[in-house]
């Protein structure tokens, strides 16, 4: 299979400047606000996305290099198969955060939750759909359930994923 | 900035051949199957995933070529900037789907609710964690919330997006 061209269509700006001590969700994020600069180019697809209370922002992880198939992640002590973590350290070093928009002005986006790094490119901007993008039901998550006593708000990242 | 390099991880198979007359959402393939084969390479990375319900999957709309940056989606008759869509004709042609695992083995993945397109390069799989990628609260979904007597689970694309 051939490799993939992706273009960055825009920059996300965090205050985060370094990988450790970062939040590692958006959860725990909250009131942390982030800014998208869009290249002019795509600023029409923006049309209507203030509608929206959250946006999927897929962007590239710029500052890890290569992966690590059985990583121990920051919620846990034990290791797990990369696909079954959010680490940064994997095969395509893309991130995805659910985050709540505050505005649109032009070609800028305010978000709140900003858990990326300072100047990450950005891929994509999906909206998020709760009707469609929320499993119901019997909603299991394997070892992330079975940790006890961490919290998201307080967890924040170290060297290991560097 | 500089163009990123993402190589395919893996193949996603599904029933769906062409890209008229497909569901637009995994809430609209209730029930189809889809099957990943990942490149033994990887195959060690899903260690664990099996623990949980729901995956996230990221791939690239192989068949799609350019992008309009205000189209008509399939649930509007209007339209709407793309990064308020999940229209796959976007800047850069990567799809996200939230889906109900079934199985895992070897490198082998199996899921429902498969809305891609048969032989989607696969370029990420993700846990979903409900606690974290559900935001709970007053969640809008602008014009999505607008439309009415659209029923998911019925509606198919067409040949706007080829």
């Amino acid at each position: 299979m051939e490799d993939i061209h992706i273009v960055p269509i825009g920059v996300i700006y965090t205050p985060h400047e370094h990988i450790a001590g970062m939040p590692v969700q958006p959860a725990g994020a909250e009131g942390i606000a982030g800014k998208i600069v869009m290249d002019e180019a795509y600023a029409d697809g923006l049309m209507d996305l203030d509608g929206f209370s959250h946006i999927i922002l897929l962007y590239l992880f710029h500052k890890v290099e290569g992966y690590i198939l059985q990583p121990v992640p920051f919620m846990d002590t034990t290791p797990h198969g990369v696909f079954a973590t959010r680490s940064p350290k994997r095969p395509n070093r893309l991130g995805i955060s659910i985050v709540p928009l505050t505005a649109v002005e032009s070609n800028i986006v305010h978000f709140t939750g900003a858990d990326m790094l300072n100047a990450s490119p950005l891929i994509d901007i999906k909206p998020y759909f709760p009707k469609y993008d929320s499993p119901t039901g019997a909603v299991r998550a394997g070892w992330i359930d079975a940790v006890k006593g961490v919290d998201i708000q307080k967890i924040r990242s170290d060297h290991r994923f560097e």
